[in-house]
């Protein structure tokens, strides 16, 4: 069972309940973040949680609790919920207050988080990559928050789903690659990794960010740049990362393969060295079972 | 007090609550409607339904509820309100479902409106006009859709109401000015009413309508084109439309004076001739007490 913390107290997540004034219902106006923990370590925690606050900021939120209590609850959460692989998600809201566009005097921000399983994703999905299609940037302008204002990116995933796609790759109105509807994109030229630099207009992950150090350490030429999506066509490889699904092949783009349209070796080593690194990062913060 | 009808049910407002997997908390995937109505006549009614089911549609929503339930509802929380000047705040949400951007396969819409007075604004703003600072429009592309992802609008809004003034109007980055942060915003020059068309990107009011057709009922020039914000420095007026302001006067931009300074002729005609339309349309839908 799903367990939900909220403002202070544990309960099953199905008996959580909000305002219907709350501001993250009437607005969207919150920010969130996805951890994912394995054998009870959460993974790149201090990095979810510094963009937790720089998205707070971003949007002008002070977050009632700290960093610390924070940490307690996450580390609380896997703890009861006692399963090797969970996400835990978190967010952050105004509050509730009488609707009007502007900030109200007076409110209690409202924090939530909740905890359950992350079921793996099929092992061919990593061995033969995944299908993705082409879909217009229509985000707003501060992508680099990550905030609940997410309709652009539900529409762009459901565009993808419906294609029987994995994701969408948004491509902004002069051409520009920016990101995938739910991850960070990549793609891999003549063995040169390329991706959109984080300049506000993605939302850069902790992943992401782990994965390109990964590659820069072991050699790799990264090149943080803007790219189109003609430039994209004549790609050799590409790939997404993210917080849930770490590095996955990207090996076919509307109706043409990418590259040979089978995972490529630079993707594949970066797999690798993600794989390493995640169990590397794990091991160091499992708790001591007593 | 306030009251809201949530699928199906009457209850005060404060009473109501959402589950925390609520699509419209989640990813602000919600479309909404406000309506106006005085001495128990909603004001254009008919169109803001209609704007309703064009919103739903643009997200894919599907409403539970028929068009004939839903002005029910509209009629009966005005009668049990019984206030002669309130409004009413609509909004359908995808529903609740397990965290996941693309469609849940299984999943009931949330429909709730709530109905609160409207205290009516003070005299001096129409007499004085308000002023008005310039904003970048950071919002998404679909404007058209009356959606709940509104974090760009709030922090425009509260932007102006930092700096005194009563509204942000919003500039593209090619220059090109598009609306207010809750409103739709106008400028004339040489007697001739400039507004931004509708194009998509921006949200066309149901009052925007109302009124750019009583200025061309009245022989007033209307051009729907797009305008440059230093095509809007040197106007003689400007002014806001909305469902809750009508016609509202804007006499300063950031630093300068709007023309004179002072609420301008055309923008005095338009407010006269919205006053006496809504009036005409409130008595023509009064309820009949018996």
């Amino acid at each position: 069972m799903d367990i939900l913390w909220i403002n202070g107290e544990y309960m099953p997540l199905n008996e959580g309940r909000v305002s219907m004034e709350e501001r993250g219902l009437l607005f969207g106006e919150g920010i969130y973040e996805v951890i994912a923990a394995y054998d009870g370590a959460p993974i790149l925690m201090d990095e979810h949680l510094d963009r937790w606050e720089r998205s707070a900021k971003g949007i002008h939120l002070e977050p009632k609790y700290t960093r610390e209590e924070r940490e307690e609850v996450l580390h609380e959460l896997i703890r009861r919920m006692g399963h090797p692989r969970v996400t835990l998600y978190g967010q952050l809201t105004r509050g509730a207050a009488r609707r009007n566009h502007a900030f109200p005097k007076k409110t209690e921000p409202l924090e939530f988080w909740f905890v359950r399983e992350l079921p793996p994703y099929p092992d061919t999905m990593f061995a033969d990559g995944v299908s993705a299609v082409t879909h217009p940037d229509e985000r707003w302008a501060r992508c680099w928050i990550k905030a609940t204002n997410l309709l652009a990116n539900v529409l762009a995933k459901q565009y993808a789903a419906e294609r029987g796609a994995f994701e969408s790759i948004l491509v902004r109105e002069d051409g520009t690659v920016t990101e995938a509807s739910v991850a960070n994109f990549h793609m891999v030229k003549d063995g040169i990794v390329y991706t959109h630099p984080d300049d506000g207009r993605i939302l850069a992950g902790c992943k992401r960010h782990m994965v390109l150090q990964l590659a820069r350490d072991a050699d790799i030429q990264v090149r943080e740049e803007r790219y189109t999506i003609d430039f994209l066509r004549k790609a050799d490889e590409g790939f997404l990362t993210s917080t849930t699904i770490n590095v996955l092949p990207v090996t076919k783009l509307d109706t043409a393969p990418i590259g040979t349209g089978r995972v490529g070796a630079t993707t594949r080593r970066l797999m690798d060295l993600t794989q390493a690194e995640v169990t590397r990062r794990k091991l160091q913060n499992t708790p001591v079972t007593t």
